[in-house]
């Protein structure tokens, strides 16, 4: 099932308040999703997910199915039980995994032939078995297979007349989908996908078709897939917003956190991106006063929180106050400094942690203050308030 | 401040049950203590460890002296400020590390000069210099810095002429650790340790002198460095008994859960190791029926949990009701099997709670049967239960 309410529209830009039902709960909207590829969000317990006020989580049909494999997804009754989330899944098609193995894969009208990445096993994926696989995960959202149109190609840019041909292959695929789904009574929601590349009449024709189809949801894909910002911000500023205003949008692969307040002023409901995540194992810390590179030296006996204006675990410890309102209970910079340059593994837990809490905690910000009719001015301090530096 | 109340004693083998006050905080004993090398009980949160019940755990001298150095521990106050731990610390005196660093040192009266295996510089660490950085640790409970009696060196059995030689050493060197901790006017605990290899008659002259020196509680030393299992249980049924009554004894870095429960058998109050975390990275997990190889592909689709009795939240999950007690919200086997075979970081993070629940549990049990004047029994059943296989 899926069931999209508006709840309330911004009146000077696209963006938009709703709630979104499904089978294992509601989800408020606009809404960032962590990614979990393996059947887990990396370094982080399901407990601390909830902690920190996560909705709904990803997982990645390719990868779940050659790690444990479908035997065991099957006998668990689904990803919910395997990992112990019992709130929304949204798994991707396996589509834009099968299409990173490069020379490895070979496309044809009926789908992907790729070997195993983890055993060499030749395997064939088709808008069908994607189905059947995302009904074994039992996943909330179920992505249509599609051919995710690359920017460039080992230097040569995508023309008009490849993303025609990739696109018009996607939407013959997101029939067989729709097809297969309903043939396997799929109790769930599967959404369409627009491609088109980087051209708008495409991304019409493509949105325009899938309309047609009648899914319960869309999402915007062929983005943050290697274009230059000023591309993706332009396809972001075409597309989401023409998208039917009564189902939800998912922008997929994106991004900062100016990316994801800019797509909500699209008219975007919902994100992904590994951003949070990878970013916090590298060391790269999203805060409010802008991002934090934790192995630089001048952090190495800095008292003070990641972010003085967090209350998340790692910035605020168990009491969850902030520094800034006088809390002390918050790991120091100089401590998680010092546990990234000894690889202790309490290092990218923490910081995941604090990344992950900042992107879920900032949609919240971006919800309150459409709920408050606010937003264009929250969008203004939004940006002076990650351009002032940390 | 020390101070040890001694609550109960077993008639039938030398196990007591006591409670250790120190500046952070209480301590009951027979107690575990996870062991945190740079101010972190590698792969778990603080708030993780004070929910499964750990009371004090441990520092390394020599590994946070390196990293990250003198200057930052003594910008936050010390060891507790700078890792977030409010309740007892104890740090070891850097003796073993530099020990280990085999050729790279040289051990002479004074001290030990050696090379840091960080950054190359030319060190030296001697009784006065431990007793000076454990003093900015603010450790509760500081450990003289001694030579630890290797069990063979290349193939050659350290003969009883060198274990002399080497116990003597250590001896001056505790009585240097004393001065120097009294003109600091630490306000913590030093403890005396116990050398003499594995000849009875050197551990005997140890320990008569290091009484007369009147510590507040004492170590036992130089065993689980190598040696066959009925030497170190040897040594284990010889020295801590004798140790005087009224303090607290502490058995350094043993060991297996059986260790454990025979050493309390002996006499001791106090033990710290590696295995339970190290272990759990490993996949070697520890249960009441015994040890389980969690890569074993017999875990493939297994939904049970590590350990059907246990409470932890990798077995119980959130609710903490244990697969035993019909609960169904811990981690199956499955799941943490998978984890691991995708090096996930939520495998280790969840079997090292896991394998520390498991410790700081059987001392509880241990606590309980003193408490309750069945120790023998609960003996008798933990080493049936042990052996009945997972």
């Amino acid at each position: 099932m899926l069931k999209f309410d508006l709840l309330a529209t911004d009146p000077d830009s696209h963006a938009r308040r709703g709630t979104l039902t499904l089978n294992h709960g509601v989800v408020q909207t606009p809404i960032f999703m962590p990614v979990g590829t393996y059947g887990t969000v990396k370094g982080v317990m399901p407990r601390s997910l909830e902690d920190m006020g996560a909705q709904i989580i990803l997982g990645n049909t390719f990868h779940l199915w050659m790690r444990p494999g479908l035997d065991v997804m099957q006998s668990f009754g689904g990803l919910h039980q395997f990992e112990k989330w019992n709130k929304p899944i949204l798994t991707d098609s396996g589509g834009f995994q099968v299409w990173s193995l490069g020379a490895m894969r070979k496309i044809s009208e009926e789908g992907v032939k790729f070997a195993s990445p983890v055993n060499g096993d030749k395997l064939f994926l088709t808008p069908e078995i994607s189905m059947q696989i995302q009904t074994v995960l039992n996943s909330d959202i179920v992505m249509q297979f599609d051919e995710c149109t690359p920017y460039e190609t080992k230097g040569h840019l995508t023309t008009e007349r490849e993303a025609r041909t990739s696109m018009e292959l996607s939407l013959r695929w997101a029939q067989r989908c729709k097809t297969e789904f309903a043939r396997l009574e799929n109790p769930n929601a599967l959404f369409g996908i627009v491609q088109g590349g980087m051209f708008e009449n495409l991304r019409d024709e493509s949105l325009a078709a899938l309309v047609e189809m009648d899914f319960p949801g869309y999402a915007v894909g062929g983005v943050s897939v290697g274009e230059p910002k000023d591309e993706m911000l332009r396809i972001m500023a075409h597309t989401p917003h023409r998208l039917p205003a009564h189902k939800p949008r998912y922008l997929m692969g994106v991004g900062t956190p100016e990316d994801l307040v800019e797509g909500v002023a699209q008219g975007v409901d919902m994100f992904d991106c590994v951003m949070p995540t990878r970013n916090a194992r590298n060391g790269t810390i999203f805060t409010r006063h802008g991002d934090l590179k934790l192995r630089n030296a001048r952090h190495k006996s800095d008292p003070q929180p990641l972010d003085a204006t967090c209350t998340c675990y790692a910035c605020a410890g168990q009491s969850g106050v902030s520094w800034a309102d006088g809390g002390r209970d918050g790991f120091s910079r100089a401590y998680l400094h010092h546990l990234d340059r000894c690889g202790e593994m309490l290092g990218p837990m923490l910081t995941t942690v604090h990344n992950l809490h900042y992107y879920l905690n900032l949609m919240r910000e971006v919800r309150e203050s459409l709920d408050a009719g606010q937003f264009s001015a929250f969008r203004a301090r939004f940006k002076t308030e990650r351009a002032r530096g940390v």
